[in-house]
C-alpha cells in the first residue's frame, strides 16, 4: 500500500468520514480478494501499472477460470497465462478474448499493451532450441507494451552469425540472451553491448549440462560487466524485467 | 518399552508369576506382530498415544491390507494411510470405515479424533500449488485432534495477501508454513508470529528450485527465530509434530 | 504490529488525539530504531515477549557495543549475543552485567529467565564432539526460562548409553537431539519418545559428512514421526524454538 | 590369471611342449571369448571360483541370450542374470533350467550351491519398501551357497522390533543391512552385532532423500566400526560380498 | 569495434589514404594495448562510455600498476579497482588520487561521475553483515554517476524494520536487494517495489547457506517478477547494471 | 573469417573494385544464411574443411529438414545428423542419400569421406551398454575420414580382456575410451597406451553414478597422463575431436 | 546387552537374589560409565571381544586423558587413539604405554594383539600420497591382530607396477584398496583378486576430486564384484572391518 | 609390457636361456624399482618415449629426492616436477641441474627437450589469473619439445582482444583455453580455430564459480566441436596431451 492512500484514509479516519473499526477492515481486506485456494491482488495494476500475471503450470484448468473471472469482474483488461500446457489451453478457449500461442505456451487476454518503451528490447539465443523460451520472453515482453527484436540461433561457436547481427545488439536498449550448455552468450553479448543484459539459461543440453545448471553457473559468474540472471527457462521473468527496464523513469511498466 | 512395565514385569519375574524365559520372551517378541514383509507394533497406541500411521508409498495394496487387518485385529481404531495413489485406495475402499482424501491423497479409517489441542494450528502455504501438501498437514493434525484454520495463497511477493490474514497467524499455537519455490513464506511469518513455525518446503517450481532443494535450503537458513523444517512435501510429518506440539504436558498427541 | 495497537492508533486519530501525520510517522518509524548499520526493533520484546537476540558472528565488536547499548536504552533487560568469538567477548567485556560461556560461545547481559516452562527440555548429543551446539541449545533454552536435562554422548552405535537414560527421554516435553556424522541419534530417539523433537545436525565428522550435510539429510529423512530440523549447527534456533514449545499457551516463549 | 597358470605354461614352453608363439596366443585369447558386443571370461569359474554374472540391466535380451549360451557352451553350469525385468525375463523363459524371481529381478540358471558358508547371513531391511533390494542379496547370497537369514521391517524408529530379533543379529557371520530414507539401520546394528555389516541404501524416499543420496551418505559416515557400503540399491553387490566373506579361508567364494 | 568506425576505415582505404595492410593493422591491434600480462581495452570508454574497471583479486600489487599506468597514458580519467586487498591498497597508495574504502574493498582513481541517472538507486540489506557487498555496490553506482539511498538490516524477519523505509523503495528507479541466509529480502522488495530489482545474495550465513547458495537458489526462484540475480558477492556487478538501468536511453551507462 | 580473405576484400575495396558498403555487407551478411530458426554458416566447411554438423535432438523434423535443404543448396555434400531419434529419422527417409544407424542414432547425408588420418582411431568400451555412445563416436570418425578399430567390453574389472587386445591399444594414434559407472577404463588404457585418449563417460549405471556423473569426475581426475573428457555420452565430441587429432598438420580434419 | 546375561539376570531375580529395582538399575546404568562429556562402555570388550577405540578428533587432550583413564581403570588392557594431532600427542605422552604413530595419526596404548587371523591383510594405495590413510588402516588391523602386508604405489596408470605384486594380492585373505583421484585401483583389484575388498578413497587429488568426492564415487560405482567402501579418509574403518572379516568364525574381531 | 618385449623373453624361455622361474620373476619385477612409499617404473621412457613425471604435491621433500635419484640412477635424463611449492623447491635446490618456476610451479631437472613438434601450441587464457595455470600448460609443452605460442588475458567479454591475435589462433596445430568464471574462452575459440582445442578450468573466481565447477561445466557443455576438458588447474595435464596430439605419428610424445 503506498504512503498517500494510507495518508488519505487516515486523514478520512481523522474527519469522521471513516471508523476505526472501518479503517481497520479497509487496511486489511479490501486489496485482496479470496477464491479459497487462490487470493487476488485486484489493486495491483493500479499500484503497479501491470497486468496480472497468473502462473499457470501448478493450476488445474478450473482454478486458472476462477481467478481470470475474479479478475476480469475486477475490471482487469489484459491477462497473461504463462506455463500453460496445450491440453489446458484447450480447455479454457472459449474465455473471450483468450489467445494461446503454443511456442511460448502463453495464453493471453486482451491482447499486447501498444509498444511505449524507451527502445528495443532484443532477445538473442544460442541454437534453435532455446527458442521456446525465448519466445517466452519476446511475447511476455510484447504483451507489457514493447517492441522486440528477436535474433536466433547465433552460439558463440560461429561468431559470424553473431557479428552479423551487430547493428542489433548495438541499437538495442535491453538484451535478453538466452542459451543452454555452456552458456557463453551472455558474456559475449555482454562484452559488446553497451546495455544491461538478461540472461536467460535454458535446460537445453545433456549430460553435464544437468538441466541447465552448467548454463546458469555459467552466466552468474560471466566476466562481462552488466549481467544479471534469471532462473533456468525462466523467460517470462526475463522479459518482465526487461520491460521494467525499457519503461524506467515511466509511470507504467 | 517404558520404564513401569519393565520394572511391573521384573517384579512379576521376582514373585514367581513369570518365569525367566517367559519375561525375555515377553521382552522381546511380544510389542510387534509380524508379517513377514512388515512388522507391527501393536503396543504403540498405548505407549505414545498415537494411531498407528501406514506409510503408503512403497507399500502393494495387499501389503496395506494386511497391515491394515493386523491393526484392527490389534484393537487399533484409528489408522492413517499417507502417500496412497487414487488407484491403491480404490483397490482398498471396501474397508469398512476407509475415507480417502484426493488432494492430501491420505487414506482415514476410524474418523478424526475430537478436536483437543491447546489452541489452533494454523496451515499456510505462499501459492496454490502449494495446496495438496498443505491438505496433507492439515487433514493430519485434524486426523489427530486439532482444529485447524487455513491460510492459502499468501506468498512473501503479495504482501497485502498475508497481512491480511493477520489475525489468524497472530491467533495461531502453531504455524505450519508451506512453500516452493524460494520459500521465504517461513521467514516472514516467523518473523510476525509468536508461536513455533514448522516449514515444509514443496517440490513446486521449476529449474533451479531442484526439486525443493531451493525452498528446503531457504527455510533451513531462515533469519526468523523459531522455524524449523521437515522433509520436502512432508506435509505429513508437519501436521503430526504440530499435533504433538499442540498437545504438549497432555497425555496423547 | 499487532491489531490492538494498530486499532487504538486509529481510534486515537479519530478522536483527534493523533494527526494523521503523526500517525503515519508512527506507523513507519516508531518501533525501529536506527543505527545506520543496524535497525533495532525495540518493540519486539512487547510484541513477542521475547528478548532481543543478535547475532554475533558477522558484527564487529564496535557494532555489536552500539546495538546493545540501544537495546538497554530502549528498555531492554536481558540480552542473548550468539556466535561470539572469545576474543569479541573480551572486547565486550565492560558491559555491565555481561557474562560469556566459552563452550556455546554465547555472551548473556541481564542473566537468564527464571524457568517457568510447561517441562523439560532435554538436550541429547550423538558424540563428545557435538557439546559446544548443544550447549548453544541447552543455555539458550535456559537463558530463555526453561529447565534443561543435558543426555551427552549417547550416539545410536552404543544403544546401551541411550538406553541407560531412556527414563530422562521419556519425561521430556521437547527433545533436542545433536548429532554430526550419520545424525542418527534423532531417528532412535524419535521413536523412543512421545514429545517433538528438534534435529540438529552438526558439521563434526570428515570426508562425506561434507560439513554436516550427511546429518542433515540423514535428519530430514527422519523414519520417525514428530522430528523436524534446524540448520547444521544452529543450536541456538533449536533451544529457541523449543523454548516457544515449552510454552505453548502461555504469553510468553 | 594365476601364478601358478603362468609358471606351467612357460615350464611347458621351456620344455618344447609349447612354442612361443603359442603360448603369447594363449596368455592374450585364451580365457576370453568374444562375441563382439561381449567378452566372456570363461576362465572364471576356475580362477575365482565363482560363477559368472550378467549385469542384465543395459542389454537387450538378444545379447544376453546370446552371452548365456556362449557361457553354458564353455561349460559355466550355474548363471546369475541381475537386474532383469519381466519382460526380458519373459524373452529369455525357454532357456532350460531359466527360473525369474520377480521380487529381486534376478534371473537364475542352474539353481542355487549348496550352502557351505561358515555361518549365516542377516539380510535386515528398515521398512517394507526396502525388500526388492534386499531380496536381491539374499538370493545372491543363496545362489553363491550360503544360508541366509530374513529380519525385515525392523527400522530404527521402532527399537522394540529390532531388539525383538536381536538372536538373530547376534548369531550372524556377517549382516546386510538394507535401508533407504535416513539409512540409521546400518549404524544401529553395527553397534549391536559382532561381526561385519554390509550397508546397502536404498532409493526408497522422497524430497530430500535425493534418491537414495541421504541414505548413502549416513551409511558412509556411520560412527559405528565395520560397517562398509556398496552402492545405492546394489543388493547383487551386497550379497555378493557376503558371501565372499562368509567362505573367507576356503577355496570358493 | 562499432559500425561507423569500420565504415569509416574502409572508406579510408578506399580514397588511398589509408592501404590494406595498415587497415588490416588496425582492425587488429589498436584498440587494445597488450602489457604480456593483461591486455587493455584502450577504446572502450568510447565505445561503451564507462570508465574501464580492474578485477583486483588475482593480480600482484605490480600487475596492477601496470595496468593503470597504461590506462592513464592512453587518457582514462576514471579508474575503479574492485575486490583490493587492505594490503594490496598501501601497495598502491602512492598512485595519484587514488582513494580506497575499506568495507568495500575498492579503490578509486579519479572520484565519482557526477550523479547523472533517471532516478535513485536503492541499495537494501538484510542485515549488517551484508553491508561490505553492499557498499561494494553502492559505491560503484555511485562511480558511475547514480545518486544512492541505503537502506540497510531491514531483513524479512522484522516486516516493521522494512515498511518503515517504504517510501525509499517506491522512489527507486532501481533497488539492488543485498541478502545472504535466506535471500527472501529480494522476493519481498520485489512483490512491493514498482521498479527492477538486482538481487545479491551474500556468503553470509553458515551449514546449509553453503556460502551463499542458499540465497543464490532462493532468489533466482523469487515468486515476485521483476528481480534478476548477480553472483553470490558480486555487488560490483549489481552497482554495475543498476546504474546501466537508470541511464538507458541516454547516450552513457 | 580468415586473414586472408580479410586482406583480399580489403585489397579489393582500395582498388575500388568493391565499394565501402557492399565490403561492410560482406563482412557481416555473406558467411550466414538465415533460416528465422536456424543460422547456416555456409562457409565453414570452406573455412574449417569440415562438413557441418546438425544437433538434432531439440530440433523438430520441419526444422531439420529445412537445414539440410539450404546446406544442399549452398553447396554442402555431407551431412551428420546427431542425436536423432528414429522417429524424426522415420520422417526424413525421404531425403536423398540419407542413411540412419539406429544404434548411434546417427542420421548421414552423402556418406562418409575416404579415410585419409595419420593412423587408426580405437574405440574401446568398458561395458555392452556403452556401445550406443561408443558407436556414435566411431561412425562419427568414420564419416569424418578416419579407420576405426572397435574394441568393446574390455572394462577393468577383468584385466585379461583387456590385456588381450593390447596390440589394438598400442597402434592406435588415438583412443576413445567409453565407459560408465566408475569410468576407470580412461585411466588403464591411459597408463597403457602412447597416444592421446579422449575419455567418454556414459550414464550408464544406477544409484551413486548420478547419471554418469561418477565417470565423469573420475576421468577427470585420472592419474594417467594424456587423458582428457567431453561430456557425458558425447560420442561425437570424441570422434571429432579423434579424428582432427588424426589430421594434426594436414588441411583438413 | 547380549541374551545369555538379560537371561542370567532375570534368573536371578526369579531367584530372589536380586531385587527387581536392582535388575532394573542394573540393566540400565551398568554397562556404561559416565565422565559428563562422556559415556564409556566398560563391558563393550566383553560383548565384542574388541578393545574400545576413542574417536581423537572432535576432542580436546583432558577429555581423551579422563577417558583413557577410565577405561583403564575398568580393566581395559589395550586402547586405540584415532585421528590424534601430534600435539595431542605430545599432551597425552606421560600416559604410561602409550606410543604415538605420527604418519597415521594413532595413539596406542597397550601394544597390538598377537596376530591371529585366518590369513593375510593385504593394504595397498594408488599413490604415494594415500600413504597416510592407508597406514591407519595398515596400524588399525595390526593392532587388532592381523598380519599386514603393504603394496603401495600400485595405482592402475601403470599396470607393471601392480602386477608385480600379484603373489601379495592372490594371497590376501582380505584387501585394502585405498586410493585418491579417480579411485580406479579398487576396480582392477577387485578383478584380479579372489577375496573381498574393502575400498578407501582418499581426499588426495584437487579439482574436480572434490576432496575425495572423485574416488569416493567411482568406488561406489566399481563394476567388479566384491567391493565395499568406507568414508572418504576412513583407514581406521577399513582396518576394523577388514579385521572383523579375518577373523570370521571366531570369537574376537 | 610391449608385444616385442613378451614374445623375445618366451622365446628365450623356449631356447632355454632363460628358466622359467627367471622369466616369471622378469615379467614381475623388472620394469619397476621400489622404494617402499613409491614405485619407479624404470622401463617407461622407453615404452612412450616420455621422461618420468613427479607430481610433488603429495609428497615430502625426502620422498621426493628419493624418486629423482633413483630415476637419475637408473638412466632418466629429464624429469620433471609438477606442484612444487616454493618452500620444498628450495629444499632440493642442491639437485644438479635442477631449476624452479615459481609461475608455474614447476622443478626440471635436465631442461626442455627440443622441439620438434609438428606445429605450435597456443595456450590463451582468459584473464590474467589463469597465468599461473597456463604457465604450467606451457612449461610442460616446452619440456616435452614444442614451441608455444602465449596469448594472455583474451577472455570473450572483450572480443577485440581475441581477435587481435587470431593469426596466432588460426596458425595452432593445438590450443589450451585456460580459463575461470564462465570458461566461455574454449567455446569461442573452438569455433574460430581448426585444430583440436583442450580446455583447462581454473579455479579463479568466487561465489558460483565454486572453484573451478562452473568452468568445468560450461567447457564440458562447450556448443563447438573439437573441445575436450581436463581438470581444474590441471596446466600439466593439457600441456601434456598437447605435445603428444603435436607429436602424432612420430615415434615419441
Amino acid at each position: 500500500m503506498e504512503r498517500d492512500e494510507l495518508k488519505a484514509l487516515l486523514r478520512s479516519v481523522a474527519e469522521g468520514e471513516t471508523s476505526p473499526d472501518g479503517a481497520l477492515q479497509s487496511l486489511r481486506l479490501d486489496p485482496v480478494k479470496s477464491l479459497g485456494y487462490a487470493v487476488i491482488d485486484t489493486h495491483r495494476s493500479l499500484r503497479q501499472g501491470a497486468a496480472e500475471v497468473v502462473f499457470g503450470a501448478p493450476k488445474t484448468p478450473e482454478q486458472i477460470r476462477g481467478i481470470v473471472s475474479a479478475m476480469l469482474e475486477s475490471g482487469q483488461k489484459r491477462i497473461l497465462i504463462t506455463r500453460l500446457s496445450p491440453k489446458k489451453a484447450e480447455a479454457l478457449s472459449d474465455i473471450e478474448g483468450f489467445v494461446y500461442d503454443g511456442t511460448s505456451r502463453l495464453g493471453i487476454i486482451g491482447g499486447d499493451r501498444p509498444a511505449d518503451g524507451i527502445g528495443k528490447i532484443v532477445v538473442a539465443t544460442g541454437g534453435t532450441g532455446d527458442i521456446p523460451v525465448a519466445e517466452e520472453a519476446a511475447r511476455t515482453a510484447e504483451f507489457l507494451g514493447n517492441e522486440v527484436v528477436r535474433v536466433y540461433d547465433v552460439g558463440v561457436a560461429g561468431l559470424h552469425r553473431l557479428l552479423a547481427r551487430l547493428d542489433d545488439i548495438m541499437d538495442a536498449s535491453v538484451i535478453i540472451a538466452v542459451a543452454g550448455m555452456e552458456g557463453a552468450l551472455a558474456s559475449v553479448i555482454g562484452g559488446l553491448a553497451d546495455c544491461p543484459v538478461i540472461a536467460v539459461p535454458t535446460s537445453v543440453g545433456y549430460g553435464a549440462s544437468f538441466d541447465g545448471l552448467s548454463a546458469l553457473l555459467s552466466m552468474l559468474n560471466s566476466c562481462a560487466s552488466g549481467v544479471s540472471v534469471v532462473n533456468i527457462d525462466n523467460g517470462f521473468g526475463a522479459g518482465y524485467q526487461a520491460s521494467m527496464i525499457n519503461h524506467i523513469g515511466r509511470n507504467d511498466i
